[in-house]
């Protein structure tokens, strides 16, 4: 009896519509082949989906929660930030979008390394302190699961700061923390490699501090071999991995991310067909990150091509001061529709199940028997207005676990 | 004595930045010359501002209140919306960015004619009960004035209608009421042209019901010389006036407007050097709609290209449910920022003194002596959040005329 009462039953009513994708990977068409049912209910068990239908057909319950004409949809998973770090970068904003050259930004001691330089001079505390109110901010915006990486640590310890914040913060968010080798040294670059593949992740993984690890392929950052010995390394180690991908050039990180069976490829905003085959033909998921599409005014990832193509493509805000200062999934969401051409349907699957994926987490993302009752109760009698509306929240209520979790979104980080 | 307790000065302190653009029209580089007053502090009279300037040269005051270390820039003047509508547009948008041409969308009974058709069946009360939590949601965003057109009506009754509830809803916001000549009748051209110049406009004057009049000058609406016509009728009715031009094709309506005088020509997506000239050789107020351009994926209006040729630039949301979405002024002004081309300064400076000069008003949009007590209290020290910030608000408190007018921003229109 006792189970009961801590497992009591809650049936959700007054759903105009609940809208979910199947359990699971979406890919091409699938992504948009969602679930509406219409004048819905739905049972919660122990903070677990045990039954939706409509509510005619309802089952009984202990306790009956009516969500009063809304519709309801998965909680969103957001699947790549840099929510961690110190320091601001407004005066780099600024200077580019007045037109001053990145080198010159760089050369006043601009760009990423001011970030670094700040969050190395922070404190683990300073870490959780800072982040906490962005977390806040993405769960707000209907967010229920984050992930977030490390990556502006000047050095190892730094970088386990980063990740030791994360883990603070496991306690009041859910968060998947991700190990991001992220920027090289300007030099010695082989040994540093190496002390990643011999120290740190092994170092990482024993502590359990990341569930992943994901390397910045680029020509500014590690080359197409260097990435593929980091990525070894994480495989021995037991960690599965990503890559940060064609942003900017095409260096053949993607073609070797889905020939390792690579989780996800993140940006792709330059991926041309070869990229969009390899990608279809993989189970690693394509995630696309508009935000950096609209602040930096830089192309757009294939969002269409890839579905056409019959890829499973993601969405994440990639929420940092430099390249994507947006602390709402809702709106990463709303502006894949934008600007990779993504229907509703589709960015909703990208969202939730699909982002679940390129996490590897299994059961979160749907609202189906079994999947954790994480769930949006939006504004808006249509689960449209999920991805139409901009500048302001669409989202009502965010329920974890069959929790309301809820909070004022008042304050800015 | 008791003019001094009602109109009882009150000094606000505790302001890391005290940031406005003088008063006035602002044009080309001057767009950029705002001044930044570190720790500073503003006193307010009757809510006007009386003194600006460094906290340690404070004048004494009846009354203190501490900001606690904020930014503060004037309140955002939106100059163009038509936040009065009934009805939705989620099917239409669902239809056209899963690529349903438009022509379809049509003929599915969908576009404009379909809010037109539930606009004309809602009363005025239903109209004032629509649109208040959308014009709540903009005053959030940091809006203290806010235009509001009509243009949604079947018919002339309808038109009323709609200015008649921006009028019923001047008593809970500041509002500036637009009689807009849309749509043109499917026949009839002539007739109905006669007829907004001789019956409407003169009634819409008569009984105070709109600040100005706008006209929709574009191949698929009024064509030139039905704007010059209705644009006469509006000057002999005492009504300044504005155009919406150049969004898909420059008809001349941007030359015809600068020449007449016009507060403003709106939208310029596809103006060239020749409006570009129109627009810098005159008063009239170039309106960028940066939220358009996000929401159907068209060109961006040539912001930088304006403000370099030295017109004075404003932005606006156009809050519309087919073509802008967007329910916040501060996302406008972020979004000129990066599809525009502004600078932060310039985008300020758009947002408030040009604003109100797009509207023909004084006295407002600037904080400095003399102009009312209309300003923004940021959650940041760094004004420059104001531009940069994606998704969240930056902005904490809205003060109109020295009063704190913020309310929770939780529930969408
Ligand atoms: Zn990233
Ligand atoms: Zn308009």
């Amino acid at each position: 009896m006792s189970e009961v009462h801590t497992e009591a039953d809650i049936l959700f009513t007054g759903i105009s519509q609940l809208v979910s994708p199947p359990p699971g990977l979406q890919r091409g068409a699938a992504m948009r082949a969602i679930n509406v049912i219409p004048e819905a209910a739905m049972l919660v068990r122990g903070g677990v989906v045990a039954w939706v239908g409509p509510a005619r057909s309802a089952p009984a319950a202990a306790h009956i929660h009516d969500l009063g004409g809304a519709a309801v949809v998965p909680g969103l998973i957001d699947p790549h930030t840099h929510a961690v770090w110190a320091g601001d970068r407004l005066s780099d904003f600024e200077a580019r979008v007045s037109g001053v050259a990145y080198e010159d930004i760089l050369a006043r001691g601009g760009g990423i390394r001011r970030t670094m330089q700040a969050t190395a001079a922070a404190s683990t505390a300073d870490l959780v302190r800072l982040a906490r109110p962005r977390l806040l901010a993405l769960q707000a915006s209907g967010a229920t699961t984050t992930e977030v990486k490390s990556g502006y640590g000047l050095d190892f310890a730094a970088e386990l700061r980063m990740l030791e914040a994360v883990r603070t913060l496991q306690s009041e968010f859910a968060l998947v923390p991700t190990l991001l080798i992220h920027v090289p040294p300007t030099s010695g670059r082989a040994e540093y490699v190496r002390a990643v593949c011999e120290e740190l992740i092994p170092q990482v993984a024993a502590a359990g501090l990341a569930a992943a690890v994901d390397v910045f392929c680029e020509a500014e950052a590690f080359n197409v071999a260097e990435t593929r010995t980091i990525l070894e390394a994480a495989r021995r180690a037991g960690l599965p991995f990503k890559l940060h991908a064609d942003q900017f050039q095409t260096l053949g990180g993607t073609e070797l991310a889905c020939d390792l069976g690579a989780l996800s490829v993140d940006h792709l905003e330059v991926s041309g067909p070869t990229q969009i085959a390899a990608l279809a033909a993989s189970q690693t998921v394509a995630t696309l990150l508009p935000g950096v599409t609209l602040h930096l005014g830089l192309p757009a990832a294939p969002g269409r091509r890839l579905i056409d193509a019959g890829a499973a493509v993601a969405v994440g805000t990639d929420l940092n001061p430099g390249s994507s200062p947006v602390y709402s999934t809702q709106l990463a969401l709303a502006l894949a529709v934008r600007l990779n051409g993504l229907t509703p349907a589709e960015a909703l699957s990208a969202c939730t199940v699909n982002a679940a994926s390129a996490l590897g987490l299994q059961g979160r993302g749907a609202l189906a028997p079994g999947q954790r009752a994480d769930f949006l109760v939006l504004n808006s009698s249509d689960w449209r207005d999920v991805a139409y509306t901009l500048g302001i929240s669409p989202v009502g209520s965010v329920y974890r676990g069959g929790l309301n979790i809820s909070i004022s979104r008042g304050a800015m980080p």
